[in-house]
């Protein structure tokens, strides 16, 4: 990833020497934690170690380990793209499209479960991940599911909590019990077989 | 959970002691690995500490790390109960009922993020868990859903793979996402509720 600034000749001084760093703090972040060790071990000193940075380079840009896991968690979880498709079908293959690859990226699934994991110990952190990372998945795919109702392309009586547990959660499910058994490559069609099986359910029409 | 054995003044020698001592250890692995020490950092020394008993009484009954893990994680998974209910339905709801408990559990939850997480580091422990918690779960599954298609409850079409994950990752998902937001109490109607939404799918009939 540090290809091209190795490769270039010239490099301008100041912000991209302070952002190659900042990459290489983020990096040694999302690896420690996902080699396990818990949020309370983390150190910025075992960060500054990894990332071949002075500790004072990290608390010069964050002013605590909260706020560094949280920017770091925030470089693995791209915002969700609008959901503006042509129909509610469309617009719910781009969204299990998203989830379903964050969910295969391990440091991001390790950041995730180790906040949960500890959520009694770092409350704060476990809110800021809330509201930066779950809450604006969870509107988005809300407003997706209201505006099918809307147009009649979702049942009318939809149960809406349940139906964004089903919609998330099978991708996850997916996602995580292929990663148990060792599997970690997904059939291609996985998305468009996940809209079918979820908008048809489980009974014959 | 001791209160039977302190309040009994006569207690037979040897294996009543033992026993408690095994449930002690058990209780003080799950305990240890819930306040989120990673796999690799819990120790026999320190489960013997916490569980007030000698490192070679753990030794006894446990030749490795691993073994007294996956025991411990099988104390907290029951196994499925016989699905041979009248109907499908009814089974799904049964099922959903065990894995919805079990969710809920937090030191349950732990293990099993934490071999996940750990997996590379400790494939024979994530193999085992997988041999005695997750292939039951995934066979019993199976079979319902299969019998559900041949009795013609369920779509003669279904995607069976996909289905799975949307039973088991819905009642998932929706523990975890009450969990990350600080609410671990649910509906009472959650099942009844999951298993409707399941049966009928997103769209409208």
């Amino acid at each position: 990833m540090t290809t091209t600034d190795e490769t270039r000749p010239a490099r301008p001084a100041g912000r991209p020497r302070s952002a190659r760093a900042e990459k290489a703090i983020i990096e040694a972040t999302l690896d420690l934690i996902s080699e396990s060790v818990s949020l309370s071990e983390l150190s910025i000193e075992a960060v500054a170690a990894r990332a071949g940075v002075g500790k004072t380079t990290i608390y010069r840009r964050w002013s605590s380990k909260e706020d560094l896991v949280v920017d770091a968690l925030a470089t693995l979880k791209a915002p969700i793209p609008p959901l503006e498709g042509r129909t509610v079908r469309e617009d719910l293959a781009v969204y299990l499209e998203v989830i379903g690859r964050e969910a295969c990226d391990v440091r991001s699934r390790c950041v995730m479960n180790i906040a949960m994991n500890e959520a009694g110990r770092h409350p704060q952190l476990v809110e800021r991940i809330r509201q930066a990372v779950i809450k604006p998945r969870r509107e988005a795919l809300g407003a997706l599911l209201r505006r099918g109702i809307e147009t009649g392309e979702l049942r009318p009586d939809l149960d809406l909590p349940v139906a964004m547990a089903t919609v998330v959660g099978s991708m996850m499910w997916y996602v995580k019990s292929a990663g148990f058994g060792g599997v970690e490559e997904h059939p291609e069609d996985l998305v468009e077989r996940m809209v079918d099986h979820l908008m048809a359910g489980l009974a014959p029409r």
